[in-house]
């Protein structure tokens, strides 16, 4: 069992994951994104260790405590550590990009609005500069869908809804009425990419107000 | 009489609550939910004692000599203290909640625009994730509802109006074209749950400017 | 002629009415009150001196070299200096109201777009609870006159206007497409009362969002 | 070739230039008009260099590293240095204006939306004591027209498109669907200008939401 998170001055690495961690949450804070105790963080280090964001608490105000270790199946490494409900889709993604780095989750008054002011399975975006931000994007001129999967307190039946679709996600996931997954190779391009998909949904409500009606993709792939 | 607040050095219980206070302040200013000398903040220590805002000021500048010491009826407990108007509504949460610990009163253009959008006697909220943070709840398949009262510069008559409803309150409540209370076992608790509010308050009034009507309830409990 | 501001050691009073000005700016450009070189902000201090923000410049990174000194009639006292070319407004209200101390000029979103978005001399504001934070309110059960000019480059001009309105402003006024005025006996009361206002604009422009019609007084006073 | 950037104790004035570029990079981050990695931010000096962001990268967090010299055709002047797609862009206005010493490019949700409501060649800004803040402007009485292009990942086609006008705009120019581009003879005066064009394109935004069509100008000029 890894003593990682007890002793982070022999253990550069977690240090280094625990404070993107912290860092990202104050980060998401500032633009509202993790309201109450919502949202979880998490890094995967170069040697396979996932560092995780525990159970409740608030995002903005984490220290290097506030992050626990689990491996690939969602299983805390130390005794009494409880991870967030919503580990399985961190490792999720783990398991499915062997080049994911950071994984993040977020809830946005954007993201919960518009996937709550449709029953589809899908959003899409199109049109706009920022979609370059994503997996191999090189145009606006392109269509992104953003797959929006019902909320269940169930995780892991949820995540074998997202399972389906994982591997044609360019831009993350949404959780109707509850936000987005979004993740990178490293924290600073996840971090990219949340912003980058924050803005175009708040773009996207702003358009639902003016009257575009809400571009809802015929199919999630 | 209590010497509290002159006391710090000597007194590390209370200067933690009235810490406490000043930090709850800083933060629901940061949210623009203390314009003007709006909202107040309190905290009942261990021992009992009740540690609340001054009247006036501006709360998200507050410093530890603004915080004063008041008894569950509310009276200043040195000559000369103001305690604010709406301190009854402080010590009737205490004084029916034996767990609240810190109680919280803001006012934000959400919650002031969605309560003067309908005469209803009551919100609900459902289908949000974050529902999760009130007290009790663990799914958003569930309708919460926030009652609301009218404003009312009598503050014992609205004190009466909300003591009818207490006990079955789980996120808190509105008055109309004022603000919300939120209350929880420690400032922590308390401040998630105001955030939690606050957010689904502000999904709700730009669910309303899409057109989904204000969801009311029939009843207030 | 004065050296106020050449000598702030020897100046205490001078250095204390630059220092809130400069936090004023601060402050209302964290709101977001004084985009580009918007606004202007002055104090009145004990010996009648006027202590105002110079033209141009931008008001949110002000330091003590950008305030200077002008009499009653809005003349710099020292040559060289050029005063804002709204300096009259700000020595109207100085002139009008003794016991004035500290004048707010900011642009806001809601006030810009509100009091373009009817041709009225005035809009009212009622029902608020934080009304009360207006120059002798006492309930949210009142009716609040904001006076509504046309905008004029022609400051002499413009201040004829609202001279003959002046004595009963409660909450300030605003020109339309510009922004508001507001004052109080210090800085901090006027502060509080500009929040107050601006607070009470976003939440009205928000009902018109929702479909309540501007509410619209039918005259200024 | 110059060795700007990797000698900025003997070079005070490159110092200064990315110092200026780091500060306005904060600023446009804490105003949300750089998400992800988008926009970029260019300084002339006095000699002639251009001082321009690194392609990628967020510009809310640079540092003097982040910033690379081009010379007037867009070419990098050290080896290995990738500057922004959108360098020509930039080249483009210190060509064509000799006395423009800053240029900058955001994001916005309001440049986005308002430029993605029509397909209109331009929009035009009227009636706001804002507009002064442009070049040559001295009355809200007057009508600002601000050309929109369509995107383009063809940098240098769209260059072509924006030379055509590029003598008549008094405001800046919008892409549509991608952002602004605002200049000035310093860095002050173009963030203050480009705070003046985002303030104003808000206003807009707002004023269609309650139903003022979208004020589209009949040509571009």
């Amino acid at each position: 069992m890894s003593e990682g998170h007890n002793a982070v001055v022999a253990d550069p690495a977690w240090a280094a994951a625990a404070e993107a961690i912290v860092r990202a949450g104050r980060r998401m804070d500032q633009r509202g994104w993790v309201p109450a105790t919502a949202g979880n963080i998490s890094v995967r280090l170069a040697d396979g260790r996932i560092a995780l964001t525990r159970s409740g608490g608030h995002k903005g105000f984490l220290n290097a405590d506030d992050v626990i270790e689990v491996d690939l199946q969602g299983r805390p490494q130390r005794e009494g550590d409880r991870p967030s409900a919503e580990t399985l889709l961190h490792c999720q993604i783990y398991g499915n990009f062997p080049a994911a780095g950071a994984v993040l989750h977020g809830h946005s008054v954007a993201a919960t609005v518009l996937s709550m002011a449709t029953k589809a399975s899908a959003l899409y975006l199109a049109d706009y500069e920022v979609q370059k931000v994503f997996e191999g994007q090189t145009t606006h001129a392109a269509r992104v869908t953003v797959p929006v999967f019902d909320n269940d307190q169930d995780i892991a039946h949820l995540s074998r809804s997202v399972a389906l679709y994982l591997d044609d996600m360019k831009a993350g996931y949404i959780i109707r009425g509850h936000g987005v997954y979004v993740w990178g190779p490293t924290m600073d391009v996840a971090l990219a990419r949340l912003e980058g998909l924050e803005f175009l949904l708040a773009c996207e409500l702003e358009r639902v107000k003016l009257g575009v009606p809400t571009r809802i993709a015929e199919e999630r792939l």
